[in-house]
């Protein structure tokens, strides 16, 4: 048996993923369905494929509705290969951008809704320009060295956690950025447990409450991205942490798909750290699945 | 002023293209639009895109129809970064298969149709599992040594011309195809004076009438791709001279993205090489193209 779906593609500064309506979790595709879907030369082609599901409707919704209520619309979120993921910082913005597109969601510039992750709860606000996800609390804590392929020598690196694990790079100036070679992944030293994503950034001007950096970012398993959402949280943090007493909680992070911004702030929960940026929909599609997926 | 197209994705052995429909030749996109569509995560994603207009409407269709009055259809072929290409031995196949989906040409299995190309007309002619074009006559000869990655020693490679020009070089077995390495350009000398398409061949066993070849090609200009369809004539036609005499006509070629057939037949103009292999459309979807594009 073959499956219809309509779908939309959307990209976050050039982070892209393939989104499904699916409200009331009727549709079940197989991880080879999945990896068919985000194929980019067999298939329509994405970073990872999101499903809008209504949390009620999925086993992993119950503690979503248990921890917010008001998390009605859950993030399926699948990487290109098909294994499930628990958020994206680029991908739920993406997601908040088709909701309304769809008209699943009713959300006016400055209010927030929750939205229900395979990691938790996560409170997404729409903004002029796109949206604002709070990603939580953070850790900035321990250091590594890191060599890079076309980089003279190796650097050290800060350890930052949001959720998953980064190492950050400060270099020199922008020829030095430009000059690297992320073809390879490169070496951290102690090699974190779970391996990390590496930001090289390049920090700019501070101008009043705002710092500005450059990033270029290779995450574990995908290589050199144009976009990594908690990885501009984590070369912000990192930044911000370099420049001691007095530093900016907001920060312009510029990557190779656009630009991101990041801010520090207080919550009922302590501090956290905020990612906001575009949500772009590119197009409309249908496409027939079939049931068996030969490659 | 913006512009919605509505398309169709489409691929021959993993080479992948979008595709739209203007008749009477009303839409001309800018280099930068064509390439926003081919953007694989800002746009559409594609390795081409193909628009098919009537040859009648296009300032290149007056010397097709004055050579093939039949040649109604042409296939206005740009590469990805939006300039223009004369031909494309995948693409022509989905091209096909698209005219035949649309209602625009009307082919029985069996039949031959001529289509328009800025390299001439081309015959093309529906088979029982997807598309068989003329190439046209081709040239082998030249000798070069060819370098690569992981390739222990350099080998002679032999040059190929099929309209463009190719080296082809034969490999011992599957272990050394596989272990190359072709994320750099392979070295060939002496240097083709335009470059060359290299393709790696193992030659296989040849049962009766057909030969087989297993082969990964690096694409000037592109890298390695998962099919090239010229690239898969010269493969066959080098192994079949190697053959020497009595070797077969007919070929099968595997390239990563799926399987090709080489023909090699007498023509009232001499002798042809001939491409066949499947043509999939993958999905329908509208897009709005902006009259500028930002990135």
């Amino acid at each position: 048996m073959s499956i219809d779906i309509a779908f939309t593609k959307g990209h976050g500064t050039g982070n892209d993923f393939v989104l499904f309506s699916d409200p009331d979790g009727e549709v079940t595709l197989a991880d080879a369905q999945i990896a068919a879907l985000a194929d980019r030369r067999f298939g329509v082609g994405g970073d990872g494929v999101i499903r809008a599901v209504r949390s009620e409707r999925l086993p992993e919704g119950a503690a979503v509705l248990a921890d917010d209520a008001s998390a009605e619309w859950f993030m399926d979120y699948h990487n290109a290969d098909g294994s499930a993921a628990e958020m994206c910082g680029n991908g739920i913005r993406v997601f908040g951008a088709y909701l309304l597109a769809e008209g699943l969601l009713d959300l006016a510039v400055g209010e927030t809704v929750a939205i229900g992750t395979r990691g938790g709860v996560r409170q997404l606000s729409r903004t002029g320009d796109g949206f604002e996800v709070d990603l939580g609390p953070f850790v900035v804590a321990g250091e590594a060295m890191v060599s890079a392929r076309r980089l003279d020598v190796a650097r050290p690196g800060l350890a930052v956690g949001v959720g998953n694990p980064h190492v950050v790079v400060a270099l020199a100036d922008d020829a030095e950025l430009d000059a690297l070679d992320l073809g390879e992944a490169p070496e951290v030293t102690p090699a974190p447990p779970d391996g990390a994503n590496v930001e090289f950034v390049v920090p700019g001007a501070i101008s009043g409450e705002l710092g500005r950096i450059r990033m270029r970012v290779h995450e574990r398993g995908s290589g050199e991205t144009l976009s990594c959402g908690t990885g501009a949280a984590a070369a912000a943090l990192a930044t911000r942490s370099w420049a001691g007493a007095g530093a900016p909680d907001a920060w312009r992070v510029q990557v190779p798909g656009g630009e991101l911004g990041v801010r520090v702030a207080d919550t009922a929960e302590g501090l956290h750290v905020f990612l906001s940026g575009p949500a772009e929909l590119v197009f409309d599609g249908s496409v027939t699945l079939e049931d068996r997926v030969s490659r």
